[in-house]
């Protein structure tokens, strides 16, 4: 019997595990929040993630327990763990990735570099924060936020006077102070419950409306010195906060050249998908070796240069699959994911990845590629 | 809907079809000869593929039907093409490829270098062909065989009385010249139904016992006027006869310097397995790519080298999973593809792909890991 890979949630992320599993001779099964879902393919359950029962239930009969999202309740998760189930990243871990509020916390006693900071209770403290901050702060609720939600620039506490009259006793919101960043990097880090760590080169990310639009690997100047501590960063972070699979660090880039760290996602992250086509052992696979507690895979790139251009919202009418053909005969270095959902606006729906040796060559064929999906 | 690919046959070449399928957002499904084989993942039926109203039923909503293999009867074939199911390779390529006779003789009449042949059927004209080709000929069954079954070395036709004993009226065997080759290469080839048609390079086969046992691409020493030579004869195949997706054209080079048409495979094939990892688009990407009529992907190499080595048999306790860490753990680098096949003397359950700049390296590292799964 093969090694069984337990995924909850059935997104692209789970979606893109599929193809390494099957490579690679490893089970993949998935409990999707519904049917018809991104890795539909390897759904053998359907069900509420937020269900003890259900996800127990799911759990029987496979190796370890992964996620597609970081979404799982701490009772799910600690529920699992006392019923004896593997769960990589484990409950700990996960908890810094679902309070934002707890992962500032931990990173300032692991001493990283990061954005100023403060937990705010009410308008007085927010107000203080942003008259200290240059009269503008990132306001934050600690959990749930994603792509941009859940996240504003203000600056006066009245902008954020409804999530401030929404907290709960003893919540708070996160108040962060707005970097003046020249660019935003993301490193990407595997780790294996008996401590076996790897880092992949650190890329360059383009953000769009909060939504990562593309990723460049490796980072334009980024050899040397920017590269070592993005690393660094990272492996104290994974190390640290115990993390093991996948850890991608966002990362601000300041005018004086210092890397200060923006958010956590413990799982295959968007600015990782380069990887498939431009890395000896993409991140999916590496995540699934990682969870498994087997030896990671090489991160070496396959080429010099590798772009992710993300397909956000796909055609007005019609489907990605329409515009296949023209996409795939003008381009036809281009590698083509798409992830089964239907277009919506701002929607990630697919992602075109190229590698090659010439940087500028490459992001053009990625760009190019990705706009024939779109109107 | 995404386009649907119906894949007649289970194995491990249906198989490697799901990760491309799901990746470019292709729908696969499988008609598989029985439960828990390779492709089980897709399999959508399981039926007896000599039965038209099994296949009939499979192919009802897909887009096009395409094979593991190549022992599809012709009444089935042509029963699709009547029920109008796209089906490729078509029953008229596929023909060349069910019958070695037939090949033969199509390739005499395009004039494509082959070994002498004859079609024999009885004793005294086998005879005749052995003392007209140096004492010595391969006897071929022209239908049913496959990694080396069906073929016998012989001297004598006493050695294939059993064979020429069982002929039907009509039936022959076919004799071949032992080609004196130093070694033996294969060509892939994509092509489109509506004509496009792409080659990779050339590659070295290394047999073992009539199984391939490692492809090394390109070529060495193939630079030039050989690569050319086998592209020009992939083509002329492919376009002669009318072959749709992928192409293998097994070649024998001999010691003159001249290329001799082995055999013929109308699927992605073991020789072109390197391309998973060597290659920007894998042949199994290829083949779905190529039967569907969407443009092909560019069959440029990732790296200057690449090899594949098989997994032959497995190891004679355990599984393939119990070896995968120690493997995984001494080679990084290495891409492992097993089958989900239970392991057997002499079977194949997977292969190992590694690329790089260094073919030395490269064979050494594919050799070795490749190893681990082994006794």
């Amino acid at each position: 019997m093969a090694l069984q890979v337990g995924i909850v949630g059935g997104g692209q992320l789970a979606r893109m595990m599929i193809a390494p599993a099957v490579e690679l001779g490893l089970g993949v099964r998935v409990l999707a929040e519904e049917p018809g879902m991104s890795a539909g393919l390897a759904a053998t359950a359907v069900g509420d993630y937020r269900d003890l029962d259900t996800v127990l239930a799911f759990a029987k009969d496979v190796d370890v327990i992964t996620f597609d999202h970081e979404h799982v309740p701490q009772d799910v998760l600690r529920g699992l763990v006392d019923a004896g189930v593997a769960v990589h990243p484990g409950p700990d871990a996960l908890a810094y990735a679902q309070d934002k509020i707890d992962m500032r916390t931990k990173l300032a006693e692991l001493g990283l570099p990061q954005p100023d900071w403060a937990a705010v209770t009410d308008a007085a403290a927010l107000d203080a924060f942003i008259a200290d901050h240059g009269g503008r702060a990132v306001v934050k609720t600690p959990r749930g936020g994603y792509d941009g939600k859940g996240v504003r620039v203000v600056s006066s506490s009245a902008e954020a006077a409804d999530w401030l009259d929404g907290l709960a006793d003893g919540a708070a919101l996160l108040a962060e102070e707005l970097v003046p960043f020249t660019r935003e990097l993301a490193q990407q880090v595997a780790r294996r419950p008996s401590g076996e760590l790897l880092v992949y080169p650190v890329v360059e990310t383009v953000q769009q409306g909060g939504v990562c639009a593309e990723a460049i690997a490796p980072a334009p100047h980024s050899a040397g010195r920017l590269a070592d501590v993005a690393a660094e960063i990272g492996e104290a972070i994974a190390t640290g906060l115990g993390v093991t699979g996948m850890l991608a660090v966002e990362l601000f880039q300041t005018g004086d050249e210092r890397l200060l760290v923006n958010e956590l996602a413990m799982r295959p992250h968007n600015s990782g998908h380069w990887t498939q086509d431009g890395s000896i052992t993409s991140q999916f696979e590496q995540h699934l070796r990682a969870v498994l507690d087997l030896p990671l895979g090489d991160t070496a790139m396959r080429a010099p240069h590798a772009v992710m251009v993300n397909i956000l919202g796909g055609p007005a009418e019609g489907t990605l699959g329409e515009r296949l053909p023209d996409a795939l005969s003008a381009h036809p270095s281009a590698k083509v994911h798409t992830y089964g959902k239907d277009p919506r606006p701002g929607r990630k729906v697919g992602h075109v990845n190229v590698a090659g040796d010439d940087l500028d060559t490459v992001v053009y064929e990625a760009r190019a590629a990705a706009a024939f999906f779109l109107d």
